[in-house]
């Protein structure tokens, strides 16, 4: 069999050469045939295949010259440069916005009299004061009631003091939500659910655009200063995918086809987990896991590549200071024991407690916002909710500082030189041991001042964030959740770590921490609960647990932490299988098709279709015998998104479909362009329209434009056949017959909606997968 | 739309409850139905479903009593049960295979007098020479001359402890390929490319058994001691898969589908190379990347647990004694610059290089000995093959130790006390350093004595591996591969290392490599050498570095690995496409579709569905008008593995498929249990079958054994979507139609025989993907 025999293909763009038509087959007969609308799912086979044509036609193309040769290896390698532009740019992107947010979020407090753009902790390094406590007194660096009035204490300076954080937040909040609202409405919320919809292929215009990339770069770094509750951290994967999607438009190879451009999409969204937390193999994990819906090896490869690059790049700029790739580099330096993952459960059973609260309270406001005047008025809300942040954060230390600032030091260990008030310990003079090895030691009156505070902040962090996520500006909520996870960790740390003090006699404590021992690290226990916590609400598995690994960097600790993973998730999905990220997708009805949902239920293919029992017939169209006008009503009168073509309506017997849009332009163009082609034209989709007399108006062929290898079932075919059918290649609809008949028509949406009645009726039956 | 209009569906057992047959639709009909022969393909969408019925009825059923409930429960847990036995198991049988084996290696050299079951490094644990030089004189341990002759020196005892290694080593592999030839055939070779076809769907009975778990085990102590060039890692990866299939038969969930045991084989896997490298990551992402085929997230989050497991086993019993998880330990104190990337990617190049002759070399010898007399004997070839290795290696003291001795000297660093010849430099007396920084230095006469030697052990490594890979032992050639790359780089590390220090004025080293200053680790480039290497060998990319990187537990290095592996799988690519897992599926014939390989032909569905031109007409069923007598001859006479069902030959309207094996055990059923069914019975494969009167024979219902929802695309489909749609749902055939009358099939088979045709014809086009 010849390789030549395959001329005849099925692809529309194809057909046109089979049919003899000398035009390239990579033209486009017609402009904007082959593309989609707004809001409209892609047809991921469509787009494949036409890749594969383009591939073949710049392979053929190669053996004819060297400079096409050298074309078709430029086109080759387009793929990596893409890679490594996006890993430059939003590498570059995250130190700006990290070097920016450091900057503003102490403006809020102060100034750097040397050097106005300097941050308190650039300000300082100057200086000779080099432990914690001594870090806010050095002279460089003046709070604006010491600037203002020169009286750095006392009840004015902290009235005026609180009043200018407040007034800041406020301004800082007032210009992010303002910047969104005129310029880029797309730049609001995490983005993370939007881009999951999008990668499964979905279309939706500017969400991935120019401006959306710039105003989300600048409103992240005004909203994340402003002190609200929010992170940056799933801002920035949308960041990322803006310049992913940015350098998709230098080659045609990415801007013309959807699906190719899905798969560097997915690559950008691994190159912005990288930069957010440093973790490049978390984050091609997090792109695999989370959030791609087609993830081929080559993408994972790629994304790999870009994630390191963007990683390597943000660690360049440096913007943390200490050559660190991470954003929470810790170490420890004892071990865990057994007994310790009693409290680590504990604190997985916690963060899924927290999650489930978290969503359904979020997604029950969200709803409110979208139904409600409140929606009305997002600047508005913004401005309140930032007004009450800002006043109920100042008084307490732990919830002043940046989210991030916080969790490093719950996460931090308590070593020798550290002045922290979670370190305040009871020094025993006792004992001289090296400088490095701290011993258990009763807790100080600093330690339980510190206690008091982060329970507060904690009832704060929960409160606020439920408010905060889904406002009309940037807001990421890995921080926020790990923040609630941290402080509840840290907490549940200090009292094992008391107990075990003071009841070193108790049999679970006997082997293993006895006085003087160093037993206990409170700032693991915290690690566990940020780690429980951010499971809790996104259900990320493997993604988290990597993640934290290259935070620490050591496999020890990777047991706690996949023990409080797994019970939250356990304990999460018990209350409701969906994360925040798909109770996003569904609170705004995106025609997202879950790949983790299984269905299992017994229906069949024929109990889903379109026409149901007692509607119309199916919209179709014959091959011969339908007329120019016949087609017009049919596109006037339904709004389906494509129509089957059959031999005749007698026989059902099914030849191809053919796109809405395609044919609306098809006749459009035909009309405009074709001579004769009037309203009794005959429509043609057979291979040969046959020879009429001239009296008869011009007939039209529209065999360029039909699907001839459209998907079909059969009415028997189970839905979970069909579901996964449809997750796997990415189908837009598929036709149902029965014994070669034409019967109905099942869409991406009829499956969705089959699936949500299902769940809903019978909502046990999938608690435990 | 209820649900209990879904209860006629499509799967053959579920059919016969559809059909008022009150049996349990879990039942077999009779026995065997739905189970697959050995050498056949699994159709994964059956077996899903089968899986998805089973689920349901445990969840109606766990309704009923509390006692269901927890049946319930616990069969939700069964797959966390599996994984943690698995881990258990093959963390231990790897702990106690390196053991074994580091005490066999040794005892080709001596014996330990204290304790003969002490490995020569454990017998001198207690000594008090610690350093590397001292290590082979302490005193408990003695080599057989001197135990022998009381002669420790000299020629005497030289040529005596000579002997007696090849002695030792041909007595490990005659016992090994004679245990393997003798009980277990299965348990030869790495195991990989047999593990790679049946996780794409593939039986080979007895493959993953427990002879073969027990034999593999026991000969792959005795082949690595053997001092044979090969590893256990490949075989590791098969020992873990055989304890998976082992914990399966434990649980019907498992053991009775097909599908189900693959997603415990997947995890399997990753529990095995997780115990070979101590990388638990890597290890996953593996089996994702490398092995398997079918691997939804469930299966990522249970492999990940499976391989945390198991290396957490491994490190409790410690065989390595370093109480680190690893399996090459390191630790480099420089950074790399980016000069340096010059040499790592000509090591990229090597190493690609060095894959292709491999995988050319290798393949063709055992091409050779699958098709000449050399086959024949292959306990002979074995014994050949070690004591030519034994004769060469034992001179040279690099291949004399076991192979992954020398790799981990190899990555190593100089540090100050190292006493190996490879850190024999000349020191400087003028200057005094701290112990731990250690400046470029001159290259001592061991230096160049070592080169020598290593540059002999790469010739002789580089040609034993292709003649010891794929003999009846167990061999995996991630060890040699990674050997050949490591002693390569050391070369050219070396090799910079002195061009640096002998002119560190030239301009390419004059901003880094001051004299006095430290600045090129030979032992990293022996690390990217082994890299590259394993690279072009297996052509794996994102586990290759991620397992690289936990050996080095540092990001760092992370950008040279990367260089070398992409560098090294582009030049191997450019060479031929397939690794060497791919390469041997090949020259074994199995039916394995590479989700890797892109099909870019223009080829249609109807250029590759039998039957072809010139063949007889496609052997179908008619719904009701067959006879049993038909029937039995179309079996007798075809070997098809199944048969398409239409309404009747004039219309070639499809109803279904049904399978051969399902149709001889129905009829055969039928013919024993059945009264009245004869020859001249007609078959109905129709929902009713007709009111016959009396006199006629008794007619067979077969409608239960029907597949009512058969896989069908038009004629027209182009091979890519037909490639695509068989890779990603694991179809078994697929019936090929043209307005709804039933045109051909096509089969797997089919499938691969076209690609491959079209691999050869054009080679060029699937050079750059």
């Amino acid at each position: 069999m010849e390789a030549g025999e395959g001329v005849s293909s099925a692809t529309p763009t194809e057909e046109m050469n089979g049919a003899g038509n000398l035009m390239d087959f990579l033209d486009e007969p017609f402009p904007d045939v082959g593309t989609y609308e707004d809001f409209h799912t892609i047809d991921w086979l469509r787009e494949k295949s036409r890749d594969t044509d383009r591939h073949r036609k710049i392979t053929s193309k190669s053996k004819e010259s060297i400079w096409e040769l050298i074309k078709s290896l430029l086109d080759a390698w387009s793929g990596w440069v893409v890679m490594l532009l996006i890993g430059l740019l939003s590498g570059t992107l995250a130190g700006v916005i990290d070097l920016a947010v450091d900057w503003m979020t102490d403006l809020k407090e102060g100034v750097c009299l040397s050097a106005f753009w300097y941050s308190h902790e650039q300000c300082c390094w100057t200086s000779n004061e080099t432990t914690f406590d001594d870090r806010d007194k050095c002279p460089q660096w003046q709070k604006w009631a010491e600037l203002m009035t020169g009286h750095a204490e006392g009840a004015g300076a902290y009235v005026l003091n609180y009043f200018l954080y407040i007034l800041w937040a406020l301004l800082f909040s007032f210009l992010a939500v303002s910047l969104v609202r005129v310029f880029a409405p797309y730049a609001c919320g995490s983005g993370i659910p939007e881009i999951k919809t999008i990668l499964s292929g979905f279309i939706i215009r500017g969400y991935l655009g120019k401006w959306t990339l710039l105003i989300k770069t600048v409103t992240l770094v005004l909203a994340v200063s402003s002190g609200l509750s929010l992170g940056k951290e799933g801002p920035l994967v949308h960041v990322a995918c803006c310049c992913g999607n940015l350098f998709c438009s230098l080659f045609s190879k990415y801007s013309k086809n959807e699906g190719k451009r899905r798969e560097v999409l997915s690559a950008a969204a691994a190159a912005g987990v990288s930069v957010a937390f440093g973790a490049p193999i978390g984050g091609v994990l997090f792109s695999l896991e989370e959030v791609s819906y087609y993830f081929p090896l080559k993408t994972l490869w790629r994304s790999f590549f870009a994630a390191l690059v963007a990683a390597f790049t943000l660690r360049s700029i440096n913007p943390f200071g200490n050559s660190r790739l991470v954003l929470f580099y810790v170490e420890y330096h004892t071990p865990w024991y057994m007994a310790e993952l009693v409290p680590f459960i504990l604190l997985g059973v916690f963060g899924g407690l927290w999650g489930t609260l978290f969503i359904r309270a979020n997604i029950a406001w969200c709803r409110r916002r979208k139904t409600t005047q409140l929606g009305k008025y997002p600047v508005l809300e913004v401005i309140a909710v930032t007004g009450i942040t800002a006043v109920l954060a100042y008084p307490n230390p732990y919830t002043r500082r940046s989210t991030s600032e916080l969790i490093s030091e719950l996460f931090n260990d308590c070593g020798a030189l550290e002045s922290s008030q979670l370190c305040d310990y009871i020094n025993n003079p006792n004992m001289s041991r090296p400088v490095d090895d701290i011993p258990d030691r009763p807790a100080g009156p600093g330690v339980y001042n510190a206690l008091w505070q982060l329970a507060l902040a904690l009832v704060f962090k929960i409160v606020i964030t439920i408010f905060t996520f889904g406002m009309k500006i940037p807001s990421g909520l890995f921080i926020p959740s790990m923040a609630v996870g941290a402080i509840a960790g840290r907490i549940v740390g200090i009292a094992v770590e008391q107990m075990a003090y003071h009841h070193h006699d108790w049999i679970i404590f006997k082997n293993w921490c006895r006085p003087g021992a160093d037993c206990v690290t409170p700032g693991l226990y915290a690690m566990v609960g940020a780690a429980a916590c951010l499971g809790g609400v996104t259900r990320m598995t493997v993604s988290l647990v990597v993640i934290m690994f290259e935070l620490t960097g050591g496999l020890e600790y990777i047991v706690p932490l996949m023990a409080a993973a797994v019970t939250s998730k356990w304990v999460a999905d018990a209350f409701g299988k969906e994360g925040i990220y798909e109770s996003h997708i569904q609170l705004n009805g995106y025609p997202y098709l879950d790949v983790r949902d299984e269905f299992t239920h017994r229906t069949l293919a024929t109990d889903v279709m379109r026409p149901r029992r007692n509607d119309p017939p199916l919209a179709v169209l014959t091959q011969d015998s339908t007329t120019v006008e016949d087609v017009e009503t049919l596109i006037k009168d339904t709004d389906y998104n494509g129509f089957p073509v059959v031999v005749s309506r007698e026989s059902e017997r099914l030849i191809g479909f053919v796109q809405r849009r395609d044919l609306t332009l098809a006749i459009k163009n035909a009309r405009q362009k074709q001579d004769g082609v009037v309203s009794s034209s005959v429509v043609y989709f057979t291979e040969d329209a046959p020879q009429l007399p001239a009296s008869n108006p011009q007939q039209l062929k529209l065999r360029r434009i039909l699907n001839l290898s459209p998907f079909t079932v059969t009415d028997h075919t189970p839905m979970e056949t069909v579901v996964d059918i449809f997750r796997k290649l990415g189908l837009r609809q598929c036709l149902v017959t029965r014994s070669g008949r034409l019967l109905g028509i099942i869409t991406k949406k009829d499956v969705l909606r089959h699936m949500a009645q299902m769940m809903n009726q019978d909502p046990e039956s999938i608690m435990f997968n």
